[in-house]
Parts: structure tokens; sequence; C-alpha cells
């Protein structure tokens, strides 16, 4: 009888496991999927409103601070953090130059895995003499600082 | 002693399990790894030998065939397998256009899941009395019919 029981409690803890494991899941993926869309749509917000009020490094912290980042533009390569935020003060901080007023639209953010996404998106910049427009394709990865841009490609018209 | 024995081999069953699961699951998942950045760049060789012989619908094979296929560039959006196809006949094969010899470098191709990658390069393309040359993020996915390009983002210099 007891070892009957043990066989009985050792089929329990295999159902219990599956129950676990194979019906929570489906639910427990879904809500991380909504989390990890909301985590990335927050760092695009907060990478605008940090734009809007001139903090370049503010901005950068949507992107991955590694020499590994990659920045492509009308053709060109850009690698490292560093040097991308260097190229963003040139563009837009240096004499002569300003930031204007930034806009996302069209943003659609798809997940590749549960660390992994692309975001489509279009911008548009808004200064006092000009305006600029383009696209933006952008890989995030899911890091130990949360959601950050691993690659940005980015084109105007 | 026959519950004891079922005892084993239910003990034993759990041990063979752990031991299929884990342990060659690494190897499994290495393999794996290694058998999609073989396909992807198969995919971009295709497309390369395709473009080459002047053959765009072989070129489109490599492309996501859904209206869904998202094709960036210089900061316009073409929309669907058919507007690309389109888009590149219009271009390159209208009249007094020329298809000229396509080349890609600098070809990195990286998995962000078991059914997910990027991929990023340069490409160069030499016309009798031109020449264009650019960088390339593509979106790959694995789907029912191979590694297909379900993003192409594409800027000129």
């Amino acid at each position: 009888m007891l070892s009957q029981n043990v066989i009985r409690i050792l089929i329990g803890i295999s159902a219990g496991t599956l129950m676990m494991t194979t019906v929570p899941a489906a639910v427990r993926q879904k809500n991380a999927a909504d989390a990890a869309v909301n985590q990335i749509r927050d760092v695009l917000d907060r990478q605008v409103q940090a734009w809007n009020r001139r903090d370049l490094e503010g901005f950068m912290e949507g992107y991955w601070h590694s020499p590994e980042l990659t920045f492509y533009s009308g053709g060109t390569v850009v690698s490292g953090w560093e040097q991308t935020l260097a190229r963003y003060r040139n563009r837009y901080q240096s004499e002569g130059k300003e930031m204007g007023h930034l806009e996302f639209s069209a943003v659609k953010i798809e997940l590749l895995g549960p660390s992994a996404a692309f975001v489509r998106g279009r911008f548009y910049l808004k200064m006092a003499s000009a305006e600029s427009s383009g696209v933006f394709t952008l890989t995030f990865k899911k890091l130990a600082g949360g959601w950050k841009i691993i690659h940005d490609h980015t084109s105007t018209g």
C-alpha cells in the first residue's frame, strides 16, 4: 500500500508539473509579450521626450551602450554607442544646428522571441528653418538593463 | 519487489528524460543555429545569382510572398510582395534601365531566436553607365517555405 501511495504521489507530481508548465504557460507568455511591447514603447516615448528637451544623453539611453551598436543611415555605417552620440551631436548640437521637435508615427512593434523585437516607424523632425522626415527600422534586444536598440537603420526622403 | 521495480523504472525514465532534454539540447540548438545561418546565407546567395542573370522573380523568391512584406528605402515605404516586385521592375527593367551586376559584402547574420534573424550588409551595384552602393538591414523569419525576408530597409549613399 505504501509503495502504491508512492506511485500515486509520483503520478500526482507529474500531473501537477504538467499543469504548471503547460496551461498557464500560454497565459504567462501572452502577459510577457504584452509587457515587452509596452516596455519597448516606453523606450521610444522616453527617447522622443528626451530629444524634445534637447537631452541627447537621455535620448541615447534607448541604445545599447556598446561598441557593437550599429547605426545605418543614408548608405553609411556608424559603429558604437559613442560614435552614434558623436554623430547626433555633430548633426544637431554643433554650431548653427538645432534639434527641433521630434515625432514618431506609425510605430509597429513586433516581437521575434522572448528577448528580441523589431520596430518599424516614421519620424518627423520640425526645425525653425527646415523639416526632415523618413522611416526607421530598429532591432531591439532585452538586455540586463532592459530593452535596448542594438541596431538602427534610418532613411530620409 | 514489483512496486520497487516500478519506482526504479519511473526514476529511470525521469533520469532518461532529463538526459535527453538537457545535455543534447545544447548540441541540437548549436546545430540548428548553424543550419539556420547557412540557410539564410543560401537565400542571399540565390538572390545575388538570380539578380545577375536578370531573373527578378528568382530574386524575389527570397522575400515573404505576402501583402505584409515591407520594403523601406530612402524614406519611402512599399508594402506587399507584388508592390516590391513592381518597384524593382520599374527601377531596373523598364525602358532605358539596366539591372547591372550585384554584389553583397560585409554580410552579418544574427539569429534572434529559433525562427527569426536579422541581417546587415552592404550592396554594390555596377551598371554600364553608373554604380550604386549602400547598406541593408533585413528581418528574416523561418516560415513554411523556409527562411524569408519579411522586412527590408535599404539606403544608398
